[in-house]
């Protein structure tokens, strides 16, 4: 039986139909492909810092022997959407009643802030409860500054997110979403690129 | 004898003044660094792409046992200066006469063309005979589409580069030349965030 690619690399998780078997990762990368391909949109996830503690030369090129993983201070994804900055991360949580913050490094909502600051398009893809939801990254921090709960109900990502529309291809048509989250940054961009 | 913090981590390298002993990509990481500490951007050098082909669990987390480098697609430094997307590539020769296009990837450079096409800013940091120039990626790819020779004359770099100032912090004000090369771009999006 012959599955499309972005299937083919997460098989022995299929279960039923559409994406219902890959992960929230999977799912991006498969969609940042699939704009990178129809030209919509240049988006990367940024390789995991690493810090490398032995090495060693081959034929090949320099080899890591030992290395370690580093906490990000930025989020996992970025590029360039219709002349605009974009940069998000994204988040799958068991939990189904509220989304525990401690899922994101203090120094990442300080970059949260700074990327609102320097005017840039920057928000949160949160899995939870079987659906991806856009939460605006001024709506994340709109809810820090303004409560003393540890997560956000999930009634917050009801009511300010936006679920995003799961399908074959792009698997996570999550660029929809921030053409109407986003329509105003994105507005002033397109009018000088045309 | 006390040193800045920027002299101290290469001070086996200092000779006589100012930044001639940091290699470059010192400079642009000792200079982000400043730029985010005074707030003018959010500039970041993307960790070097690895893969992995051994891991095991510590108690500290997943530790890679062998792993190699990956060849980038994408430039090696981007990010938000003035509600801009930015993205950047930095390259050291030591010819005297010509820089070898070998030495950026044609995967990079279908990237630049990607970037320009999307609207965003685009630069080579090219160090060569002492000095350290920003070229556009446009007038890369212009070389590049009209010039048979696989190596960009010094000539050309002195004429459609401009240099950039190396001071002690920031060890490369990469960021003024910036401003004057893209002024166009840059205010499109200023009158919008003011």
């Amino acid at each position: 039986m012959q599955y499309p690619n972005h299937i083919k690399k997460t098989n022995h998780k299929i279960i039923n139909y559409a994406n219902r078997g890959m992960d929230l990762e999977d799912c991006i990368n498969d969609s940042n492909d699939y704009y990178l391909e129809i030209n919509r949109a240049l988006i990367y996830k940024k390789p995991t810092p690493i810090g490398v503690s032995k090495a060693s030369y081959t034929s090949s090129g320099r080899r890591i022997d030992e290395g370690y993983f580093l906490a990000p201070s930025t989020l996992d994804y970025n590029g360039l959407y219709k002349g605009c900055y974009i940069e998000f991360e994204a988040k799958e949580t068991k939990q189904k009643t509220s989304f525990p913050l401690a899922n994101i490094h203090s120094h990442q909502i300080l970059h949260i802030r700074k990327v609102l600051e320097h005017g840039g398009i920057v928000f949160l893809l949160i899995k939870m409860n079987g659906f991806v939801y856009l939460l605006k990254g001024s709506d994340l921090i709109t809810f820090i500054d303004n409560e003393t709960r540890k997560s956000i109900p999930y009634e917050y990502l009801e009511e300010k997110g936006v679920k995003v529309k799961e399908q074959i291809r792009p698997a996570l048509n999550y660029l929809d979403v921030v053409d109407i989250l986003f329509k105003g940054e994105l507005e002033w961009k397109r009018k000088n690129l045309n």
